[in-house]
């Protein structure tokens, strides 16, 4: 008998929760606005609650929150989301909460690591061990995996906070990120487009001048994710990548400014398949949150 | 009986080649300057003779090289120093030509993993899982470990290729790396030091500008390396660290440019025991060498 799963993606307006065994087998899925931790996580609850009742017994439940957050199993504070700014959410046991009402293993991880878990079981990232996923939207985060595992480390990765060059003649937008001004997230993310040329980045017209410069900004960081991790591919996801003539600018930018350094011929010639767009679409985090349930169970 | 494991460091200039079982038991090494492949590695492979015949059989030799190389075992050049524009070393089978002529296993892996591995064993890095070494040298190079494990991927970490902001109005210098001009390695490498400065970094007397600026490139590369893999610790190694008041001057910075964003004691309150020298001193490399050669037996 098919193994049931229950996947939680928490983002900070939205929860997407679902039940299933994978992409061709989603059972239920349920919306839900992010009000407080009470209100929203205790009507989580009651969507499985009332799944368990209908499909059948739950294995475990995979949870893709919003951080910071500790994801590190054995830790008192495992479960928890730790020093968020967003009101009331700050020092919340999410997963402990879930696994205590559900009686079921609880797996819990970032949003954007496991987004990169759903793309490496069912999307973009099948068969390689070492991934980089990249969103790029309201902010920037990035997860993935080495060697076949979930990246942890100190905390977690936080991607979208590397520095990257500014030419200021070109650019003389300043940034916008609260702490860092204008590191990778403070220039390139959807606010900051918006931001630079006084508009939503999906009002820009597609030969603005504007994704040339969003496509050296992504080519920066991804040369130094590259240069750090030495990933086999890396997915890029998010509202910002949905303009189609920006994957391609960003996969040339990486080359020029690599300049045929990584010999490599992923990075030479197929490069389109090196830099690619989240197979599951939209889908990667309430995936990967049903394959994260999957490997704690 | 205790097990006796072979190691080689293998630099550009010079071979260190010892055997033992660690730190406080090494119990033969040799220094080879660097020629042609064919003379270097076979008087390193008669010096393993040598101490095989003397003290007992060898279980495994670990080889720390030079690169670019091609550290995945399985991969059909596994073992090989790869696209080196060192003359006469590109495609040399170095891991194959010890392996056949000594009749052990050989653990083989860029000169920075090794070091990595032999801190996380016996050094610095001892007690985490998650770890990078960065030489500062005539070069600058990363490796490290990821969950237990160290990282390699496409090829491996370059992560003295990385970007950094640089700004052309505090240091008009436009960088030394024949790929990329004015990245990390670009800028902040012993001869980077020694253009701009038009000296070597060791006739820089200890209160001389050069070395804040040294202290603030360090900085930022170091936070984008916490950003990206969030290790446990950060041991910087090499030429250019010797000077005592680098790393006080490198905590600062990346406290600073970090601006309490990442919250973890590590940083924000022990970062004296989280950017760190060598345990092993210059002996990283030859000891890890060891390490390597003992997990691949």
């Amino acid at each position: 008998m098919t193994r049931l799963f229950g996947g939680i993606e928490a983002g900070g307006t939205k929860f997407v929760c679902a039940v299933g065994s994978g992409p061709d087998d989603l059972r239920a899925e349920s919306r839900l606005a992010t009000t407080s931790p009470a209100e929203t996580i205790g009507r989580a609850i009651e969507f499985f609650q009332a799944q368990r009742d209908k499909l059948g017994p739950l294995a475990a439940v995979g949870i893709a929150s919003f951080g910071p957050i500790d994801p590190a199993p054995g830790s008192p504070t495992f479960g928890q989301i730790t020093s968020t700014p967003k009101p009331g959410w700050a020092n919340t046991d999410f997963g402990g909460a879930v696994g205590r009402a559900l009686g079921v293993p609880i797996g819990f991880d970032t949003d954007v690591n496991v987004a990169a878990l759903g793309e490496w079981r069912w999307g973009a990232g099948r068969g390689v061990e070492n991934l980089v996923y990249l969103t790029i939207g309201t902010g920037i985060g990035g997860g993935g995996l080495v060697n076949g595992k979930l990246m942890h480390g100190l905390v977690h990765p936080e991607m979208g906070h590397i520095r990257i060059p500014h030419d200021w003649k070109l650019d003389p937008y300043a940034g916008h990120c609260p702490f860092h001004g204008d590191c990778f997230e403070g220039l390139a993310s959807g606010p900051a487009m918006a931001k630079r040329w006084k508009r939503p980045a999906e009002k820009l017209p597609a030969d603005h001048p504007a994704w040339a410069l969003e496509a050296h900004y992504l080519a920066l960081a991804l040369v130094n994710l590259i240069c750090t991790l030495s990933p086999e591919r890396i997915i890029l996801g998010g509202g910002v990548i949905s303009n189609d003539r920006l994957l391609p600018m960003v996969r040339a930018g990486v080359q020029q400014l690599l300049n045929n350094y990584v010999q490599s011929p992923a990075l030479l010639v197929s490069i389109d398949e090196y830099i690619v767009a989240p197979g599951l679409g939209n889908r990667s985090g309430v995936l990967g949150a049903i394959a994260l349930a999957e490997q704690c169970s």
